[in-house]
């Protein structure tokens, strides 16, 4: 269990200090560091946050495309956060987050949309049945991340498409729908209730589909992230901290850049959000 | 055939004017119009076209998202694309369409971000393969389409998920995977090569998925939309006036919102791009 004094390692990460109008500080977090950058969902999770933290906020999240200019370096960080447009019953919000380089100079490290809106009650339909496999407490833990410091913060048990073990660059020979797919149990650790920005980071949390279509460890990063909430908050807070079902697929991979495709659902089986990604990778 | 001494009416709808700087002056189209704007291809491809033109652009797309932040009206527009980060072989984009009010308030009616890239040649794979069916020719011509300009502008040739003939709201009975899916051979009429934008345009041709998933005509916009694009300028233009395959479902209806997932295959069976959006829907 978590320290009940300190705040969760999520919500610490996304710890933002308003500067007035739509401006807000937040520093990145050495909890949640990927190799070269921040784990890239902490990073949509802030921006996020920036938005539900605004005080001109119309309802709740429906779509947030992220995108990721250049690598975030280590300390602060300012986002500017736009409401461009509300209308009766939705919000459309610009988002950039700069960095100051040495020379002081602000410069654009990630760029962002957000729609938020307030939901009326209408016909429900989902056609995305979360695919049939073991509970989570059938499936083993991962362990042993390495020095991926955000590894750490989420318990991953993987069903299928788990990070290979051998890299010997042979392309997958299972047939194309299951070649890059990755299906897995998510929670944070410690457990924490879920909420926007705790799904909009899990949507994150795939390793490079590149690397299990053709196991070969290719530099690889997220350029752009979208993700559409199919849920409310009422919703995600009866989730509680209860584990996340979560899949990613690739559709395409040509000439430096993949898709990404994903899918979460709730432990009941509801699906929560779907997520794509254009992926940048090497050779 | 089209006038060879008069413009594509696409490549008329896409005219921009230079006003310096980062900014254009665009118009809307009488020949792409929907009910009550622009069809929103046409706007998304205006967007585009506004990146491809500018002075410092670096390499072709490969992501555009666009969000519909209000209706726009008859008459002019303008662009704001600004390029706010140029990395080696990569550059980021975030572009505002505005009209002013009739007291000249300048008002935002459109966000965007666009990717572009100088692809270098990689190990390539495409996991999507074109669904077999039957070839254009052997598909009958969608005739009659009413009072929606923009439809005329567009040869389609419906292989299963057609609008539908009757409006009884009883929810499809097929599958979840195919409850919602259309699909449909695609060109310009009178046909005109494919390039980056007119495939944007063709990824939002589909009418409102949730039409087809319960037939009632509720009123339905779409809200953002994102595209990937999976192919080169030299492949699309290889591709000329041929008839692209575009195929399109949802995954989940809920609460006013519901995504659509989408593919465009060439001729050949190459994915040339995926695609997906979110879209307002009442009752």
């Amino acid at each position: 269990m978590a320290d009940s004094a300190k705040p969760h390692p999520f919500d610490a990460a996304l710890a933002l200090e308003p500067l007035g109008g739509d401006h807000f500080r937040g520093h990145t977090s050495a909890a949640y560091w990927n190799m070269v950058g921040p784990f890239g969902g902490i990073t949509a999770a802030g921006i996020l946050q920036g938005v539900l933290r605004h005080p001109a906020l119309l309802g709740e999240p429906v779509s947030i495309t992220v995108n990721y200019a250049a690598g975030l370096v280590e300390g602060a960080f300012e986002l500017q956060v736009r409401p461009v447009r509300t209308n009766r019953s939705t919000q459309h919000w610009m988002v950039e987050l700069t960095q100051a380089t040495a020379q002081g100079e602000r410069q654009t490290m990630v760029t962002a949309t957000v729609l938020t809106a307030a939901r009326r009650e209408t016909w429900t339909q989902r056609d995305m049945p979360m695919p049939p496999g073991p509970a989570a407490a059938e499936v083993t833990r991962l362990q042993g991340r390495g020095p991926i410091a955000w590894f750490s913060q989420y318990e991953m048990r993987p069903i299928q498409g788990a990070i290979p073990r051998t890299w010997d660059g042979v392309p997958s020979a299972l047939p194309p729908e299951e070649a890059s797919t990755t299906r897995l149990w998510l929670r944070d650790d410690p457990p924490r209730p879920l909420d926007f920005c705790a799904l909009c980071a899990y949507a994150d949390n795939f390793y490079p589909r590149v690397w299990l279509r053709r196991p070969r460890h290719v530099p690889a990063g997220t350029v752009s992230f979208t993700v559409y909430f199919h849920a409310d908050g009422a919703m995600l807070r009866a989730q509680g901290d209860g584990h996340v079902l979560c899949q990613a697929r690739g559709q395409a991979f040509f000439n430096g850049f993949f898709d990404q495709s994903a899918q979460l659902w709730s432990l009941d089986g509801t699906l929560l959000a779907t997520s794509t990604q254009i992926v940048y990778y090497k050779e």
